[in-house]
C-alpha cells in the first residue's frame, strides 16, 4: 500500500478507535469538533501526503500545505500535531527515513512551518518568544538561522510531539511496538492509546490545564489498566472537564502508520 | 472542491450519519462489515474517482477500478452500488453530465462492469441469465452488443440503483432536494435517508428477504416519520433481522454528492 494511503488509514483508524478517554471517537464529539471534521481532514490531506510520498519539496512546506488543505472546515485544528509526525514519516517511509529527512530541514522549512502554525488555533505556551502571532518571530528565525529541527528542539520541553523529532520518534516507536504486541485488529488501538496515556503526561493537557491535571489523568489511565477504574468512567470524567489528550492522539496516528508499514493489520 | 473529494466526503458523511435504520453507522457495525471498512473503502477509492474527475477512460473500466481498489479489506462489498452512481456523476460533474456520460457507454463498458461485478459478493436475483458467475454471460453481452446502459435497463426492474441510470437519477435528485430542504448539517442526512426509505421499497432488501419485507420496512419508516414509532426501535428491529437498506444507502451517497455540488453544507 502507498505510504500516503497508509497515513490516511492511520488517521481514520485513530479517530474511530473507541474508547479513547477525552478524545473524539466514533461515539463522542466535542460540540465544535466532530468525528466528521477529523474524517474530512483525513480525506482532504491526500495531496500533501502524496507530496511527502514522492519525497520532493521541503518538509516545512508540505506540513504547511497539509494544514492549508485541511483547515477549510469549521472544526478547528484537527491534525496539526499529527502532520508534524506523519509528513516526515511518509517522506522517509519509516522512522529511519524520517530521522534523515528532518536532519535536512533548514530555515526555509522553519519559516514555512511558522506560517502554517499561524493558520491553526493550536494551544500555545504563554510568553513564548517564538509566538506565531508575533510578527517578529519569522525575522528572529531567519536571524538565528534556525532550522525546523531547531524549532522542534525549542518546543520539545513543553511539547511531546516536537520531542519526537529530538528522540528519534521514541514514543511513536513504542506505540507501534505495543500495537504489534497487542495483536491485529482495531481493539489494539484503544489499548495502545491508554497505555501511552498511562505512561506519559500529555503536553496538550499540560498547556490547557497545567501539569497537575496531566499527571492526574496519567495516574487515572494507569488505574484503568490496573482494573481499578473503568475506561468509560475515565472517558466521561475527561469529557466533563474538557481534558483531551490531543498530543497522545497525534502520536497514536504516527504509531499506527509505522505499525501498518511493519505488517500489523487493522482488519481482523 | 474537486469532484473526487466531494465524492469521498459524500461516502464518509453517509456512513457516519446516525441513525440509519439497519445500516452500518458510527454507532453500529455488522459483525463482518464495520465502520472502518466503509471508511477504508472511501480512502482507497480516490485514484478511480480522480480518473472519473479527469473524464478520461471508460465508465465501465473506472467502476471496475474502484471495485478493485476497495476490495482489499475483509469487509466484503461496501460501495459497489455507490460507484455505479458516483462514477458517472463525478465523470459528468452533475446529474446532467452523468446522463450524457452513460449514454456514451458501449459493450466494452458492459464487459468491464461484469468483470468488476464478479469481484464482489453482490446479492443476485436467482435465475438471472446475466449471472456474473456464468462464464457465458460475457459472451452473451458481446453477442447482443449490450452497452452498460442496456445492462442497467436489464437490471432496473429489480434494482433501484440500476434504475437511476434509466430515470435520469430521479431518486438521487429527490435526495439532494430533500437535503437542501432540510437545511445544512449532518442531521439532514439521516432524515433524508429515512424519507427515501419511507417512500421506496429498497431493492437490496427485496433481493435478500423478498418484497413483503421491503414493503413492511418502508411502512415502518413511514411510521417513524409520522411519530408513531421511534427511529431507534426501527434500527434495532432491522439489525436483529439483518434487514439493511443498502440500495437506499447508495442513493443517499449520490444525493449527498449532488447536494454538496449545489451548495448544501454538511459542516454546521
Amino acid at each position: 500500500m502507498r505510504a500516503a494511503e497508509r497515513a490516511q488509514l492511520a488517521m481514520m483508524l485513530e479517530v474511530c478507535a473507541y474508547p479513547k478517554p477525552g478524545n473524539v471517537d466514533r461515539c463522542h464529539d466535542y460540540p465544535d469538533t466532530r468525528l466528521e471534521h477529523f474524517l474530512a481532514s483525513t480525506i482532504l490531506a491526500r495531496p500533501a501526503l502524496e507530496e511527502a510520498e514522492r519525497g520532493v519539496g521541503r518538509i516545512g512546506e508540505i506540513i504547511g500545505h497539509a494544514v492549508q488543505l485541511t483547515n477549510i472546515h469549521s472544526g478547528g485544528n484537527t491534525h496539526f500535531g499529527a502532520f508534524i509526525l506523519l509528513i516526515p514519516l511518509v517522506y522517509g517511509g519509516d522512522i529511519d527515513g524520517a530521522k534523515k529527512a528532518i536532519e535536512k530541514t533548514d530555515v526555509s522549512d522553519a519559516v514555512a512551518f511558522y506560517r502554517a502554525f499561524a493558520l491553526t488555533r493550536v494551544c500555545m505556551n504563554a510568553g513564548d518568544e517564538l509566538d506565531v502571532n508575533d510578527p517578529t518571530a519569522l525575522h528572529m528565525l531567519r536571524e538565528r538561522e534556525m532550522t525546523l529541527l531547531d524549532v522542534m528542539a525549542h518546543s520539545a520541553p513543553n511539547d511531546m510531539v516536537a520531542r519526537e523529532w529530538m528522540t528519534g520518534f521514541s514514543l511513536t516507536r513504542r506505540g507501534a511496538d505495543l500495537l504489534k504486541q497487542f495483536g491485529p485488529g482495531r481493539a489494539s488501538i484503544g489499548k495502545m492509546f491508554l497505555t501511552l496515556l498511562a505512561s506519559e503526561p500529555d503536553t496538550f493537557i499540560v498547556k490547557k490545564h497545567g501539569r497537575a491535571v496531566a499527571e492526574e489523568t496519567m495516574a487515572k489511565a494507569r488505574e484503568v489498566l490496573d482494573g481499578i477504574r473503568s475506561v468509560e468512567e475515565l472517558d466521561a470524567e475527561c469529557i466533563a472537564l474538557d481534558i483531551n489528550p490531543g498530543s497522545i492522539a497525534d502520536i497514536t496516528i504516527a504509531a499506527i502508520f509505522v505499525a501498518l508499514g511493519e505488517g500489523w493489520s487493522w482488519d481482523s
